[in-house]
C-alpha cells in the first residue's frame, strides 16, 4: 500500500510505528519538525512523544517552520514536553505556558532560524521529523503542503524521521522548489528573479543513511479558520485598492502592481480578497503563506502565479485545491521559508508587503506581538523580513477592538516589532495614512485623522497637542504614553480613566 | 589650473562662481547633495544658498548621503533654508531646529533613500550638487572622499551642479566603484561576492548635457573628532575580542572572522582599534564608514581589505592617507551607500555588525536615536540595514553616562530602533550578554548581571522581579517602565526618585 511511496527500497525496513520512531527523541534533545501554519506538520511522532511524557521525564527544544495544526502545540504543551520553542506559534494553550514562563519561546524573524542553525549559532538539531508525500529513489524527501524549515532541518539533523502521509496527494510531487543558500562566507547570489522562477530541486536532498525511521500516517492537515470578509475588512481593502489605483495613475506602479505578500490571518486574507473587484490584473504573489484569497485570485484570472512556503486553506478551499491539484500546479510553487522570506529576494523583487498590526501608534510604530507590552500573542513571524526589505510596507488593522473599548491606534505602542522606519502605510476601516517621506509630526496628524476611530480622536489630539508643547522630534508625554493601556487594564476601556484612588493602587 | 580636471572640454564653459551656480536652486525645490559623515560634501554651493536666503525667501528639501561637515547643516539651519532634511544629520544647530519642529526630519535606513527616489516614492530631485575630483572625457563624475547617495542623485536629477575640489587628490581616481541596482521589477542580483569585488565604474555615469554648472573649490573636508580609546572602550573591545576567541575555539568562526561593519563614532572606532592586539588576522571590512581604526588595522597588517561608502578621518589619519593614497588604494574601495548597506549583500557576506546604542533595555531592545523617547540625536543611519540582515548584530555602549547619573541599560527603552529580534550581543565595559537563541526572561537576567553598571543592578532586579510576578512573555510594569527616565528628568539622576509632590506636578 505505502511501498510505492518509498521508492528507495532499502528504506522499506525502516518503517516502524510512531511510538518506536519517537524513541529516537530523548530527553534534552533539540528537534526540528516540519509544519508551517497548520500545513505539512509532523503529526504522529509528536503525539507519541506527548504520550511517552506521561510516563517518563521528557523535555525537548522544538523548532518548526511556524505555527502547527492538529493540536500538536497544545498537546505537547499540556504534556509539558516543551522546554524551548521557536520561531513562532499560535496555540492558546502553548501561549499560556509561554506567558507563564514555563516554555522559553524565542520569537524570531522566520528567515533567520535556519540561517542561525547553519552557522551553528543555535544548538544543533538532533532529530528532524518531516512529513512527506514520498521518498525518491535517491532518498530525497518530497514534502507535503508546506516546506517551511524542513529542508535545512533534514539536511543538518543527526537523524531523520519521515512521516509518510498517504492522505497527502501524490499530485503534490513537483510543486516544491528546494533551494538552500550555501554556507557563508562563500555564498552565491540566489538566482531568483521572478516569483515563478524554479531554482532548486523538487525534493529535499538527504543522505538516506540518516533516515532512522519512517512512519506511515493518514492524518489530514487542520483546516484554517478564516473569518469571512466583513464591513470593516471590505473598507480596508477598498482604501488600499483606491491607493493603488492612484499609484498606477501617477505612473509609480503598473496595473500588475508589484509581487504581493500578505501575512497570515483573516484581515490580510480579506484584503487580498478585495483585489478581485479591482482593476489590477496579472498579479503575482511572493509570500510565505498562500491562503484562500490566493486561490480566489487565481480562479478569477486576476493572478498569474503564486509563490509561498505553505498552503493554509479553509476546508472548502482545501477540497477545491486537493480535488484538482493539476489545475493549479503550473501556477504555484512552494519554497523553503528562508527563500520565501529572504531579504535578498524581497528587496530585489520589490514586494508589496501587507501585514497585520496588533496596534500601531500615532508615529507609525507597530506592535505585532505583545498585548499590553507583556503578553505574547503569536510571534512576529515573517512580517519583519518583509516590512524591512520590501518596496512598500503596509500594515492593516481594524481601528478598534472589543466593541470599541480598545483602540488599535494608541499614543505609544507598548512593544515595537516594526519601527517607524519600516512602516509606509497604515490602513484601518477609517482610512489610510501614507507615511512615506514624512517626519513624525506629520505622520501623527495623518494617522490620528485618517486611521483612528472617531471616538478616540479628541483624546489623541489632546495628547499630541500637549506633547508638542514640550517639543521634540517625536513629541511624547512619557509619563502618560501608556495611560490608555492602563485605563483598559483597570476599567476595561481605554476611554475610561479610573478614579484617582484606584489609579494610585 | 583646473582645466585638466574637466576632461570633457565642452564643459569648460559651464564653470561659474558658487553664487551663480546656486541660482539653479529655487525656493521649494528638492536638492540632493553629496556628503557622508563630513566627507565629500558639496561645500560652496550650499553656503551660497545660505547667503542668498538672507535676502530672499528660500526653502528647500535637502537630501544627502548622511551627515555633513564644514558647518553646512549648521549654516543652512541658521539661515532657515531647510524645510525638510533626510536621511541623517549630526549637527547640534540643525538638531535643535528639528526638535523644535522647524525642520521636518525624515530619519531613514541609509540604504533606502535612493531606492525610494528611484521608484518615485519620494519627490524627484530638482538639482544635485556633487563634489568631484574631476569629470571624465565622457562627462562621468569622479567623486571625492565619499560616494554616499551621490550617484543616484546625479543620475536622477533634472540638473547637476559639480563642485570640482582641486584640493582633493587626483590619486583618488580609481578608488570608487559605482554600481547602481537596476529598476524593479526586472532587477538582477548584485554580483558582489567578497568585500574586494569591483562590480561597477570608477565614476558616476551621467549625460553631460544635464551638468548645468561647475564650481571650482579648494575647501577641505572637515576632520572627524575622534575621542581616543579610554578604559571603558578598551574593556568593551576586550570583551568582544574574548567572545570572538571563543567563537573561533568553538569552530563557529575562522581566525579572519567574518567581514566587519562598524558604526560611526568613537566607541565603535575604539572597539575596532582593540582588534590590533587580537589573535585575528586577514580581517576584511564591509562597512559604510571607514574611520581611523580601519587604517590602523591596515597598517598593522591585521586587515587585508576595506570597503566603505565614505572616509571619516581625524586630521592625523587624513594627512597619513592623503599623503600616500597609493599605499592604500589597492586595499580600499568606496561604493554607493545603497550597495555598502544593501540587505542582499549584507546577508550574503554574513557581516559582523558593530553599532552603538544610545540605550538598551533589559530585554534587548535598542534605542539609537531619541533622548527620553522624544528628542532626536542624529538618526538611525545604516544601523538598521546591518542589524537586521547581518550574521551577528552587536550593540556597544558604556553602561552609564553623565558620571553615572544615567544608566544606558533601562527597564524599557523610550524609543525602539532595533527590536529584540535584531540584537544578538550587548556589550558594555561591565561585560557581554550573548542573547542568541534566548527568550526574553533569559535575556533580562543576562543583561542585568553582565552589562548593567553595579549601582543600577538592584533597582533593575527589583523591577524585573515585580514584573515577573505579573507574568507575561516579556514581563513589564508598564506604569513604571519609564520611571528611571522620569527620575532623571525631574532630579537629574535615574537613581533619585523625586518627592511625591514633585512627581505629581
Amino acid at each position: 500500500m505505502y511501498r510505492d511511496r518509498i521508492q528507495l527500497k532499502s528504506l522499506w525496513g525502516k518503517v516502524v510505528g510512531a511510538e518506536e520512531a519517537a524513541m529516537h527523541i530523548q530527553d534534552g534533545m533539540t528537534v526540528g519538525m516540519s509544519g508551517f501554519t497548520r500545513s505539512g506538520d509532523a503529526k504522529v511522532v509528536p503525539m507519541a512523544l506527548a504520550e511517552r511524557a506521561t510516563e517518563q521525564p521528557l523535555k525537548i527544544s522544538l523548532m518548526t517552520g511556524a505555527s502547527l495544526g492538529s493540536d500538536i502545540d497544545k498537546t505537547l504543551a499540556e504534556a509539558r514536553v516543551l522546554s524551548r520553542r521557536l520561531p513562532f506559534q499560535a496555540d492558546p494553550v502553548l501561549r499560556k505556558a509561554i506567558n507563564a514562563g514555563e516554555v522559553m519561546f524565542v520569537d524570531q524573524h522566520l528567515s533567520e532560524t535556519v540561517e542561525m542553525l547553519r552557522s551553528r549559532q543555535l544548538p544543533k538539531i538532533d532529530v528532524a521529523v518531516i512529513e512527506a508525500v514520498a521518498i525518491t529513489e535517491d532518498g530525497g524527501i518530497i514534502p507535503t503542503s508546506s516546506i517551511g524549515n524542513s529542508a535545512t532541518f533534514a539536511i543538518l539533523a543527526e537523524k531523520i524521521i519521515v512521516e509518510i502521509n498517504i492522505h497527502q496527494s501524490m499530485d503534490l510531487v513537483g510543486l516544491h522548489d528546494v533551494y538552500i543558500p550555501t554556507r557563508r562566507p562563500h555564498r552565491e547570489p540566489i538566482p531568483l528573479m521572478t516569483p515563478s522562477d524554479r531554482i532548486g530541486l523538487p525534493y529535499i536532498p538527504v543522505d538516506p543513511s540518516r533516515i532512522a525511521a519512517i512512519v506511515i500516517t493518514e492524518k489530514m492537515d487542520s483546516f484554517a479558520t478564516i473569518t469571512p470578509p466583513d464591513e470593516e475588512t471590505n473598507a480596508i481593502a477598498g482604501h488600499l485598492v483606491e491607493f493603488f489605483r492612484n499609484e498606477v495613475r501617477k505612473g509609480r506602479l503598473s496595473t500588475s502592481l508589484q509581487p504581493l505578500q500578505a501575512g497570515i490571518g483573516s484581515i490580510a486574507n480579506a484584503v487580498l480578497h478585495g483585489f478581485i473587484d479591482s482593476p489590477f490584473h496579472d498579479l503575482t504573489m511572493y509570500s510565505e503563506v498562500l491562503q484562500d484569497s490566493t486561490f480566489e485570485l487565481l480562479d478569477a484570472g486576476k493572478m498569474t502565479f503564486a509563490s509561498g512556503s505553505a498552503l493554509s486553506l479553509s476546508g472548502d478551499c482545501a477540497r477545491k485545491f486537493f480535488g484538482d491539484v493539476k489545475r493549479y500546479k503550473d501556477r504555484l510553487v512552494l519554497r523553503p521559508q528562508e527563500v520565501s522570506n529572504h531579504p535578498e529576494v524581497i528587496r530585489r523583487l520589490g514586494l508589496i508587503g501587507i501585514n497585520t498590526a496588533l496596534e500601531a501608534d500615532i508615529y507609525g510604530n507597530v506592535n505585532s506581538t505583545h498585548v499590553n507590552g507583556t503578553h505574547m500573542m503569536n510571534g512576529i513571524g515573517g512580517s519583519g523580513d518583509f516590512a524591512r526589505n520590501c518596496y512598500l510596507s503596509v500594515f492593516v488593522t481594524k481601528s478598534v477592538a472589543k466593541g470599541g473599548k480598545l483602540s488599535s491606534i494608541v499614543p505609544m505602542v507598548t512593544h515595537v516589532d516594526h519601527c517607524e522606519h519600516d512602516v509606509d502605510l497604515i490602513v484601518t476601516e477609517q482610512g489610510l495614512a501614507d507615511l512615506r517621506g514624512l517626519a513624525p509630526r506629520e505622520r501623527a496628524s495623518l494617522i490620528i485623522e485618517n486611521c483612528m476611530h472617531p471616538t478616540y480622536r479628541d483624546l489623541a489630539r489632546d495628547y499630541y497637542k500637549r506633547a508638542v508643547g514640550r517639543g521634540g522630534h517625536t513629541p511624547h508625554l512619557i509619563e502618560e504614553a501608556f495611560s490608555w493601556h492602563l485605563n483598559a487594564q483597570r476599567t476595561g476601556s481605554m476611554l475610561v480613566t479610573p478614579p484617582k484612588a484606584a489609579a494610585a493602587e
